[in-house]
């Protein structure tokens, strides 16, 4: 018997911008029989991540680059259907690098058991996977806000910044986010519950509105975007002010030799004694298991809130990828396959 | 009676480029008596720094601007000759804020004692003064290099730089110096004894020469320099690579709108998990008396040498001056006045 799995292929690069759904090609192909070692999930959720955009641009950059015509890179979560390795057995929930496809046969390295009784499975690609672990590990070990502090975080209204805001929030900190466009200062001021929300767009009026967002300066930046929005916050950096970074959205999009050019701010760092700290989630692996308790307690207290908005279908995973290059509806962008079960939690 | 003291006035601004001597003009000038709190100081020696090169740009920037017609800015040595402070005498040592003159009425907040039993008095300016103690707090404190890891040091040749490689080489690093022309890759070859000598003036070769220099990558990157050094660094950081910023002396003499404009980075600090703290030595002046402490007594055991170049008389202060922003000759630049005693280590 050979199952086959429908999945999206690279069709295109897309060296710079936005990356166009036309990227993307509807293929069929056949799923293999797990070898020793091999797992095969059925995948029932995508998650919609930035890096990815890196990996599509068909030019040497630091992401390693897709070849046309392999299924598009990106993590998903599902349940295990055959497993030919002894930490996975058939019905365990799984996340992990799968692929835009439907049927996954994937070595188990790539895989991480899902703790359902923290949440629901979705929520192992959001709060309970990378993006809330990045969020906590950044906050609470690298930039350790305090009550009092101005913590700015960008990109907010994602995944990762909803929920840095929040725990920013929950260290008593003064919360600035900085998203993109009106939809999403709405989202962060009505939903997340930030003190203040920076258009980040408005990029003419970037200098002056985090100035006045922040009358007291920055204490902490916690930032995925990069560019003129980190420019721009580096400019009210406070004495001893600490900054994160663990993604640069903004410039995923740019050619390999013109991104990330800009001022090197190095003297405000000095003058400010300010730290800059790069950050991959990965390297914490050691200690998920006590941060995701800690974030499934939050979540089920109802003081963390797994944001998210579901986009239905494999078909809909290039629209709702490029969605996070521009304004985004909020939260994490999951995309729901057809093989999820329908009482999952959206 | 009116004491008058010879001195070197700002004449004209210098937005760009290095320091033209004839920006300052020899001038005599009354010394008020000290009043309350004031000292009144015979001044032996100048300490050469860069940092007063942004203060006389004549335009807004981080640093203050110096007024035309006012007395440049810079550090001194010297001994006390009156005082209305409880605590300096006539005849202590003293360094700090002296300005470039013979004698100076100045704030006792402005002066520290210096304790002649740990080294000569010119040594308070170098590797007993704030360019010792920097690189002593960078190197010990913020980058901590580890045994058999690959330390780079910018402006090596410098006073700030020379120590800083001299203490690395101590923790059992492997040190590589970048400095400023091929005399400054002799110097730090046979006299400060680094693994590798990189000249940072030749900009075409310069990140091969770095990679060449560093086969097994950069761990800790001191840097006083910034600029394309900087750049050509950050393209060698190792995971987990630490780099410290106290100086850019690259860009002190760029106007302030198109100073330090360059790649930002961010990615590689991502990828390699590096971090950039910015630091004044000033933040540790608690701290001074143990640092000071064990830098003397690394100098009288010979594990450290105060390397310094002196220039004699207050007339060749703005060459002395200017040499720092080009291949200058090693280590601390020094201007010694008429009134140090001849018996003063050189």
């Amino acid at each position: 018997m050979t199952d086959t799995t429908r999945c999206l292929k690279l069709a295109r690069y897309a060296p710079e911008g936005v990356p166009d759904p036309a990227s993307f090609e509807l293929s069929v192909e056949a799923v293999r029989e797990p070898g020793d070692g091999e797992v095969l999930v059925e995948v029932h959720w995508l998650s919609m991540d930035p890096f990815p955009r890196m990996c599509m641009r068909g030019e040497a950059s630091m992401a390693p680059q897709l070849p046309l015509g392999a299924v598009m890179m990106g993590r998903g979560a599902g349940r295990v259907i055959k497993s030919r390795d002894v930490g996975f057995a058939p019905g365990d929930l799984v996340a992990g690098e799968l692929g835009w496809r439907e049927l996954a046969c994937v070595k188990a390295e790539a895989l991480r058991g899902v703790d359902a009784s923290l949440g629901p499975l979705e929520a192992s690609l959001g709060l309970l996977g990378p993006s809330g672990l990045t969020a906590y590990f950044a906050t609470r070990q690298h930039a350790q806000p305090r009550a009092g502090e101005t913590v700015v975080v960008s990109a907010a209204a994602g995944s990762v910044g909803s929920t840095a805001c929040r725990l920013a929030a929950l260290a008593g900190a003064r919360v600035v986010g900085v998203g993109a466009g009106p939809r999403q200062s709405r989202y962060l001021l009505e939903e997340v519950g930030v003190t203040a929300a920076v258009d980040g767009l408005d990029a003419e009026r970037l200098v002056a509105a985090i100035a006045a967002a922040c009358p007291r300066g920055v204490d902490v930046f916690l930032d995925g975007v990069g560019g003129a929005v980190h420019d721009a916050v580096m400019g009210s950096l406070n004495v001893g002010a600490r900054v994160v970074v663990y993604g640069l959205i903004s410039s995923y999009g740019e050619g390999a030799g013109r991104a990330d050019v800009g001022p090197r701010n190095l003297m405000r760092i000095i003058m400010k004694r300010a730290r800059i700290t790069g950050f991959l989630v990965g390297d914490h692996a050691a200690e998920f298991p006590h941060a995701l308790k800690e974030l499934g307690a939050k979540l089920a207290d109802g003081s963390l809130v797994a944001s998210q908005t579901v986009h239905e279908g494999l078909e809909a995973a290039p629209h709702a990828f490029a969605t996070l290059f521009g304004d985004a509806h909020p939260g994490k962008q999951l995309v729901r396959l057809a093989a999820a079960p329908r009482n999952d939690h959206t």
